[in-house]
């Protein structure tokens, strides 16, 4: 058995082989001057091939150098696929929200397996059931809010854990779990004079708890700044903000802290300056059922 | 029946659809903030979709936004699709060189064809058997040596074609039987003395000739810089250069140009300064074959 390090494994290919004492490999990549991605795996690879790669920005490159690695792959003859794909870019169009366009989480998942994945772990993918909607192959996917539970643990007064959304609102409650404690969903409300619009706990008053505001991508961060904004001005103590997947754009993290976050942190799913949890263990005990 | 055009089209489709008087729609695209392509395709398909996308730079974003072309096109009931890829990127992996190494141009094929494609037409593949290698369904190689034979017609005394190697001979027989004149390849040769490497045609001298060096795809411009360079110190009256795919990396059109060429000239595939030849009368032909 063998773990492949792609370019945007993060770490977590590495930290995987340690865990449970498979010999790591690290692919060669380059950039050829015309723009094209070269893969080349440098040694021959036993039967099952553990293969790590994040598609985090830029996710068009690493995707087509995750297919030329597993095309690789199958060159020298493994006999096995397993493909770990921290953070799965392009699954948020699960569906086609208009006529005409693509539901892009099925082009990845399919092409994955046309080529030859024979099985695909995967961290907080947007819908779980895009895996049993598209793939045929044995699929996993596994959730880091133990270890988001465990990082704040004995670190807050009085928590209370906060989904930005309904949607969000299962993460929540994995996270409340752990740490005994209560959890909500914000709701939008409007004042009635000003105009305003503030999001709140559906049922649960935020005055003086600590609260952690949970969700799996924080990407240009404006749901999360106005959730920030609006538990601080109606009297919570402190508000900590976690997510799985920090894509971070346009200035996200400037903007949640400068509505008064005090703490920010994801996990390694995705590079960024707040990555502080990594999946590697949650995976690694993943691993163990397919192999 | 539709044509569809894909941000890198290059204005073939709409040639296309002006020649076959088919109607043309614009697929809607974008890049969302954290990088992702978005697709949209605004109208009702008839049966038939032509779908043309060049694959040239940014090779790996435009070949996922024709996956996504694809998966919408299948999404709103078209019954069948031809796509026309008019510069194929990742065709000069098309064996494994090392081991370890990906067929690179087997994984953009076969993905194509896993996705729901048809039938496929591209320009002048570095290797047509590429094309029956990793396809089950009907394909064409289109060469557009015809078209750059007639740019150069009754602008040349005496001209002789020459291939800067052996692979490219048979481009260069293609524009002389045009011409009706002969043709070479150049072989390399070092000065005994100097140590100085030239190419030189294998058997035709160049003296007074106007010569026009013909390739599939000008990358960096070393070989025919080099060509150039070497026809005009063994006396050759002028040098023009002409390829299918101006890829044109790293000053290539400068290197040429300072080597002496007179001219450099190259097809629509790919966006360039010297793109002045459309290869979609070719094209349309070879369209008629498929609808």
């Amino acid at each position: 058995m063998n773990v492949l390090a792609l370019s945007h494994s993060n770490g977590i290919a590495a930290r995987i082989s340690k865990y449970l004492d498979i010999p790591l490999i690290r692919a060669q990549r380059k950039k050829f001057p015309d723009g094209e991605i070269y893969v080349r795996i440098p040694q021959a690879l036993d039967d099952t091939t553990i293969i790590v790669q994040s598609l985090e920005y830029p996710q068009s490159e690493n995707f087509i150098e995750l297919l030329e690695c597993i095309e690789a792959a199958r060159g020298l003859n493994t006999q096995r696929i397993i493909t770990i794909i921290p953070y799965l870019a392009y699954a948020r169009q699960d569906k086609r929200f208009l006529e005409g366009e693509p539901i892009t989480v099925k082009i990845i998942l399919k092409t994955l397996e046309s080529l030859g994945v024979d099985a695909l772990i995967t961290v907080d993918i947007h819908q779980e059931r895009s895996l049993k909607e598209w793939l045929s192959i044995p699929a996993r996917n596994v959730l880091p809010y133990k270890e988001i539970a465990s990082y704040f643990k004995n670190k807050l007064e009085s928590p209370l854990v906060l989904a930005p959304d309904k949607g969000a609102l299962k993460r929540a409650k994995l996270v409340a779990e752990q740490l005994n404690t209560d959890f909500d969903y914000n709701e939008k409300k409007r004042d009635r004079i000003t105009g305003e619009v503030t999001v709140l706990p559906r049922k649960i008053n935020v005055e003086n708890r600590d609260i952690i505001i949970v969700d799996d991508i924080i990407s240009t961060g404006g749901t999360i700044t106005l959730a920030t904004k609006s538990a601080l001005e109606n009297g919570a103590n402190k508000v900590y903000v976690a997510c799985t997947h920090a894509l971070l754009i346009n200035g996200a993290l400037d903007r949640i802290f400068s509505a008064g976050a005090t703490e920010v942190v994801a996990t390694d799913t995705v590079k960024s300056p707040i990555s502080k949890i990594s999946v590697a263990p949650t995976l690694a005990n993943a691993l163990k059922e397919f192999i």
